[in-house]
């Protein structure tokens, strides 16, 4: 069956994203040294539309997580252009350019309405109001019998995992202390997440630790 | 150079112990589960007198935190017996009995005084008042050269990270959620930890996590 698919990066202590977050500085204070490792990535660079790049045992993991993916469900934090009702001038039609690197239908929670936006390469951005489990049913639908992707961030992934709706957790933990910031696991309104170790992989700089969520 | 070495299990979510610690409860609910993986082993039962047991990827973690050790620090609250200065009837000798495993000085952690306790099988409980400084030098005069453990819990694990003490960490990070507790990582604060990833290491229902922190 078709499953809810998370991967997300994660301080030691913690946290998705560091004190301070802002739409200047969206990852918070300290919150970019999460991403470092796959930066340094070509499995990273090339879907961003970048050349070279490392090789290392990270490689798998994230050419993993694109695999087999036929949607994708993201809050309007990680879509970004701030929060209120959209503008069309300046328009903004997310972080990643004319040409995103999901190229497939993606889902956007958001309490504000707003049409369907094309992009190149077979991204479509549709925007949700009507919550999360309306999301992932459309988002299911879209995929055509492959997983769905959740993107984050970490308000989203509390949401999905109190709901019992994820099927699988990849954490990549780095080795920083942030001190302060978003925590994944918290507001879970008390559900009982039961989780099964899948699989721990090293590679530098990062651990990447996959979970089944027991339903 | 000898080093301060602390391994201790946590969960998913970062707790040490449960939620309602209490004297009865030294794990608090649900803390028991950190500690499963090692119950099982071969490698852990057999210092603590048990035959049986489990031989897996976690056995040579364990057997690797017992090398080289020449001493161990502890807090109160691991040694147990409840807080408040120390009562002869009844008198409190640890929770491991006349032969604990450690077979090293031990220095607790106490702001009360009592006379040393020396125990069957090369332990003797030494109690400590004037702090975590004095505790760890104490602590490196007795080990004779070789490496000195830090027991835990948490909240004087806390003390010797912040102060720019410890030297190296094994997180033994287990797959369940805690909901509350006692956190690792705060009360540290402010202070600039730095860690370097030295390994990480899957196993049975547990990964084993070791960090090197820089100074």
């Amino acid at each position: 069956m078709a499953k809810l698919r998370l991967g997300i990066a994660i301080s030691l202590d913690g946290f998705t994203a560091g004190p301070q977050q802002s739409e200047e500085n969206p990852l918070g204070i300290g919150g970019a040294q999460l991403h470092e490792w796959a930066f340094e990535l070509a499995a990273w660079r090339a879907p961003h539309g970048m050349e070279g790049g490392e090789v290392n045992p990270s490689s798998e993991i994230v050419e993993e997580s694109l695999e087999n993916i036929g949607a994708v469900v993201m809050g309007r934090n990680m879509f970004g252009g701030g929060p209120g009702p959209w503008s069309d001038e300046p328009r903004w039609d997310g972080w990643w350019g004319d040409d995103p690197p999901f190229h497939t239908p993606v889902f956007v929670l958001t309490r504000h309405a707003r049409e369907p936006l094309p992009m190149q390469g077979g991204t479509t951005f549709h925007f949700v109001t009507d919550g999360i489990e309306s999301a992932l049913r459309q988002a299911k639908d879209a995929a055509g019998g492959k997983d769905v992707s959740l993107g984050g961030g970490a308000n989203v992934a509390q949401q999905y995992l109190a709901a019992g709706l994820l099927d699988e957790l990849r954490l990549d933990v780095v080795p920083v202390l942030l001190g302060g910031g978003t925590r994944l696991f918290e507001n879970l309104d008390g559900a009982e997440v039961e989780l099964e170790q899948l699989r721990a992989v090293e590679a530098p700089g990062v651990t990447h630790l996959k979970y089944r969520v027991l339903h």
